[in-house]
């Protein structure tokens, strides 16, 4: 059930079979499949999952192409509450490993704030990651366009952008390196926007001039359009650069924060798992964005799908056969 | 776009950057990110994949739960052909590697069959397995309850089957140890039926006499119900077993033999495959069930964006960067 203030206390008793970190593509993967392995979980959503902010899920098997990420996470979210998961939204502050159990503390509400703790034996990370965008004084100018045509995964979008004029928004030199000559199997009229945040060496600058790639160093004062279509970029002298789409590489933030207490293997900032998604540690998971891999919401709901089974496969092992005629109630 | 017996031979001068064998669930997600990736692909599909038998869906994230996997499937297709990808019915006979490229022979309908042959870089196999029934003088009858309460997957449709009298229909006895007692989490009422195919060990008589678990190794003469309901078993003796539901287990038919004649890495039936599905041949992907892993729809659809994915790096990186100036059309 969908959790809130009110009814928070019997669920801090309980020790969950799995707490989900993380209501996006993945961990509602996850929960779905927990709940119908009849185990306990409790899915902890701090809201807006990155593909929340897609307009539109083009690569995603059995929904048409155009359906808004928020309509998957809201039939997701519908799926697993159907199959009696508990949910709920809350920002998850700290993980304990208290040997046998997980104490997981979580705080509920901006204003008023309750900070329950709940309890489970494994930990699914399914918490993701957020793109930076390009930092404007007027932010709401980007959101106006984030999601539309000026994308952040080349993999999902790269379709969109064939042969159009494309700005690249760089966040470092090394997002250029990785970014701008693979961006160009599907276009190759790119300018590189570095909004002055980082300086890009000599070698750099020539091999973008080898290719014909622009780079535009001054900072942006604001993105052009309407009706959510950017068409360009104003800078702050006032020059005006026209696009017909953008790619924002500017790096991501991982929401692991919460992780930190424990130690486990990693990738540069990607946690590092197995083929069944477990982490370093043996009752700890990562699934999705947060774990080295392709960032896709077809991989998260894999993902999903292994870390569940391998929790399954742990509990009911350890619990063994159940004999015909003990007639005991199922674990949920 | 569809193609048929009439505008084949177009197809067969061309070479593909990927032929897909197998339009399931996985085919299809790796043939719509091809297409998106700005690859050639044709898919070739010899028709109902597996989860076409499925009745309904209930762990695929973003569909509802009685989605029928005939619906994913022509889901899938509609996109597919709408990012242009080419599609074909048709039986793969065999593959020959031909050092650059295969040639894929293909059986082309029924009666007058044609048999044309198309080329491609690089081979996804998602052709799949499709499970053993219990064989009967009047097949329909299992067919009229397989899908529905007889069921084929454990992980999938064990939530359906839990605390119910359930029927478990084996083909070996290795069979019987590696699911009845997983099975026992959903339902501890269980009768295994051997249906007279094989012998039963005295040690695995007292296993299952230890936990309560029947046998019947008379054969079957129908199963009962109506509605799609089995309510139990007829047996050839006259006897009738009441049953709630069932789980056959007697084992599943690779659809790989049109792999024979190139050597690959195998574990068992399955395909070994790297992180990004690749076989022990750098040119061949498995996806789906034919791999090692869990039989999935969620997994095959994963699978299908990575493999799909390192065929479009490796083909990218071979190619190099686009420069600006060059205003070739893209690949497709």
């Amino acid at each position: 059930m969908q959790l809130s203030k009110q009814n928070l206390q019997e669920r801090q008793e309980q020790v969950y079979d799995a707490i989900v970190i993380g209501g996006g593509a993945g961990g509602l993967s996850a929960g779905i499949y927990l709940q119908r392995y009849l185990l306990s979980s409790l899915i902890i959503d701090k809201g807006k999952a990155r593909s929340f902010w897609m307009q539109e899920l083009h690569n995603y098997l059995g929904l048409p192409p155009d359906t808004p990420g928020k309509v998957l996470l809201h039939q997701g979210k519908e799926h697993y509450l159907s199959v009696n998961g508990d949910l709920l939204n809350g920002y998850v502050e700290q993980v304990v490993d208290e040997g046998d159990t997980f104490a997981v503390r979580v705080k509920v509400g901006r204003q008023n704030s309750v900070y329950p703790v709940f309890r489970s034996k494994y930990l699914i990370a399914a918490s993701g990651i957020i793109d930076h965008l390009v930092p404007l004084d007027e932010m709401r100018n980007v959101f106006e366009y984030a999601g539309y045509n000026l994308h952040v995964c080349m993999v999902c979008d790269g379709y969109e952008m064939a042969n159009k004029q494309c700005g690249f928004f760089a966040g470092s030199e090394a997002s250029i390196e990785d970014m701008v000559f693979s961006l160009s199997w599907f276009t190759p009229y790119i300018t590189v926007f570095t909004h002055g945040l980082f300086a890009v060496s000599d070698e750099m600058r020539q091999k973008l001039s080898a290719y014909g790639y622009r780079l535009v160093e001054t900072p942006i004062q604001q993105f052009l359009g309407e009706h959510h279509q950017m068409t360009g970029v104003e800078l702050v002298d006032g020059t005006v650069v026209q696009l017909e789409t953008g790619l924002i590489g500017m790096g991501s933030q991982y929401h692991n924060t919460y992780l930190k207490g424990i130690e486990l293997e990693m990738k540069g900032e990607n946690l590092v798992t197995d083929k069944m998604c477990r982490t370093s540690h043996p009752r700890i998971f990562a699934i999705g964005d947060l774990k080295v891999g392709l960032n896709q919401v077809a991989i998260a709901v894999g993902d999903g799908a292994l870390a569940a089974t391998q929790i399954w496969r742990d509990i009911r092992r350890a619990a063994g056969p159940r004999p015909w005629e003990e007639n005991i109630s199922l674990p949920v």
